[in-house]
């Protein structure tokens, strides 16, 4: 007998007889019969026994059970069949009380829910999130391998290929020293360079900050993009742009029940999502919220405010910040004028979720931004040799998979969206 | 004027204006004329200039460049129109002599070859291998999503996550020691214990074996899946089955002329890929081949010879061993009567590219196995602490996606299909 998944049980299947699997979700014992709550991976079903076929049968909520029974109609709270139990067997036991409770929706708190990371991601409000974050990931990479893209996999044990700075995870590799990736960003430039053009990675990354807040993990999924041949990083922009609008339609079409049980909901993306430059934005937040920034960059106040901005006055959740000062950028951005770069960030509901930009592919002008940037360029000797070679215009971006989903379902911390996070204190699970 | 790729230039466009970019594959300099075959992502054609156009213009092979130039029928070796150039811009210079030659065909040796990636990966013949790697990468995914499997991102940073043993990378985190992941092992069980129950990943894992050998990568990409609620590890054998016709038959609709060029040849998966026993296994090696194996495990050159044992007796290039001894599996592997294991893994054209099977579920028998093998249990407690709250059967396999890639394209070495391998001595680029 074949087992049929919860969620396929309608009233078809009415006076047949079925074989489901799953795990105890909730045991009511009345005078004569027993309700039990079954939940696989598709959804719950309300299942009848007799008390006295039951009562040598060791049942606990979480118990991993197979049911054969017969599917009648029914007037219960999840749907309009039952199933009438006619043989129970128990495939694995639960030893222990459970530390936290699976059958409510209650919230839990962030500790808690990542101590018993198992078992809190069977509440039926926490394990859809991971659901929503892989439709992400694979949407990325739908729209765009049909865009002609080709995946890569770049090491994350990098020497030459790390940006520098004080986030890097140390490594022993043999006899060397090597640390892990920040990014792809040297390799996919690289692999544009070798000849692919057009590329895209979504894998780990790692930044060994010490800062501790709703918006950071030390280990994060990173969906890259990377392309040749562009104009400037107005072409990177619309890709993104294009690329939301398919990603919230998938989302749309994949979720919307879950959309509506768990109240989150799904961004509209604008044809064009406006933009600003970096120096608008600090003369909105002076002149709309009285906000002046003594830092260069923008804090997560900001970003929140220009949300509100963008929100209020241009109709959109999603606002690009483009032209952001060289102090501002990494080595190899691309400058624009004297001070400025061809770089954008892209905020969403108040949490920025992307940057990208045009890099530099002059082997010279790469060469003295080290150097102006206190780098010395032997340092990334194979990546800035590759610039010897003939190498396209090019540029690219990066979104945070976490991030992404946390603002697209608006959870309270970014933590939340990931199955295992790392972060400065956890290492465990 | 937008820009088209070389592929689509065909007959219809001749009369036609068009822009193309790409990089410089060959000039052919004759008394009036001078020839420039250029290359993109997707192909070559031959442009034609007046030598005294290009007088002024200092073209080398690999620069990049764009083209604006009227499509005329032609006769040349590569298409039957060429490009008579109106216009010649560089994008790119080349500043320095080519360490190696990208325009011909040639074998380069595997050294040369990887020092130069960036160079070496724009030869034709070696550009094509990393599209195969991407194409059988995605196809993994669609065929698992379309049966009902989520997407799973695991931690490569881990602590009690680590299977143990001589070949873990060493890693500070802040205060405490961790370990980068040998496989996504123990969190894709937790992954189908938290009620995902199909689940699969495709990440990088990390060896830190000392062999240098053409098989071993000290970082790959593994192609992990594990399911619940399974008979035994028949259940992953067949499901393994139906993946490898799938991504045989995805890899033939869009490699098929790549398969006729560089002289490949994507193999036939049989409906049921045959399987024999371990101890089967060496008694046909003593039988067939006069080969006794000293160790219990099968060495490379037995995997060769059951490979022509499979190929010659079997007509199938797959063969999947079973039945494997504890003593060869590790702690988590189900037993099978007093020595086997319900385990395979899958040789293909003479290489291990799988193993798998199904896991213990039951959490006293885990205890009792890490003890019998003689490791604490108490050191993996996250990971063991879960099979007291109700875990179904389940079990599981990893395909090596570079040994995969390898396999089907012939290559002498594993680490040609790796765009940037870590192996013994290479950290660079």
């Amino acid at each position: 007998m074949k087992r049929i998944l919860i969620s396929e049980l309608k009233e078809e299947f009415i006076n047949e007889k079925v074989l489901i699997k799953g795990w105890v979700h909730r045991i009511r014992i009345l005078k004569k019969v027993t309700f039990i709550l079954v939940r696989d991976r598709s959804g719950v079903v309300q299942c009848v026994i007799d008390n006295e076929s039951i009562n040598n049968v060791e049942l606990k909520n979480e118990s991993v059970i197979e049911i054969v029974g017969k599917v009648v109609s029914s007037q219960n709270k999840i749907s309009n069949i039952e199933v009438v139990v006619e043989n129970i067997n128990i495939l694995s036991k639960v030893k222990d009380e459970l530390p936290i409770e699976v059958n409510n929706g209650l919230d839990i708190k962030l500790e808690t829910m990542l101590d018993n990371r198992v078992l809190s991601l069977r509440k039926e409000n926490i394990n859809f999130i991971l659901k929503v974050k892989a439709i992400l990931a694979q949407g990325f990479r739908e729209f765009l391998i049909r865009d002609g893209f080709t995946e890569i996999f770049t090491p994350k044990i990098v020497k030459d290929g790390a940006e520098g700075g004080t986030n890097l995870f140390n490594l022993k590799y043999f006899e060397n020293t090597a640390y892990l990736a920040q990014s792809p960003q040297f390799y996919k430039q690289m692999m544009v360079a070798a000849g692919y053009e057009k590329v895209f990675e979504i894998a780990h990354v790692y930044r060994a900050e010490e800062h501790d807040t709703r918006r950071h993990l030390n280990e994060y999924v990173s969906m890259d993009l990377e392309m040749g041949f562009i104009e400037d990083e107005k072409d990177i922009m619309r890709i993104e742009n294009q690329l939301l609008i398919y990603l919230m339609e998938k989302l749309r079409l994949e979720m919307s029940e879950e959309e509506e049980k768990f109240e989150f909901h799904i961004p509209k993306v604008p044809e064009t999502i406006p933009y600003i430059t970096f120096k608008e934005a600090k003369q909105i937040l002076k002149k709309h919220y009285n906000k002046i920034n003594s830092e260069e960059d923008l804090d997560p106040q900001c970003e929140e405010l220009i949300y509100e901005y963008a929100k209020t006055y241009l109709d959109s959740e999603f606002i690009f910040i483009t032209d952001y000062p060289k102090s501002k950028r990494p080595m190899y951005a691309m400058p624009k004028g004297e001070n400025l770069t061809h770089s954008f960030d892209l905020i969403f509901r108040g949490m920025e979720i992307t940057t990208g930009g045009q890099r530099i592919h002059d082997y010279d002008m790469l060469v003295n931004n080290f150097i102006n940037k206190g780098l010395d360029p032997s340092n990334f000797g194979s990546y800035t040799e590759i610039f010897k070679y003939g190498v396209p215009p090019h540029g690219g971006l990066a979104i945070g998979l976490e991030r992404l989903t946390c603002q697209i379902l608006g959870l309270k911390n970014v933590r939340e969206a990931s199955a295992f996070p790392r972060d400065r204190q956890r290492l465990l699970p």
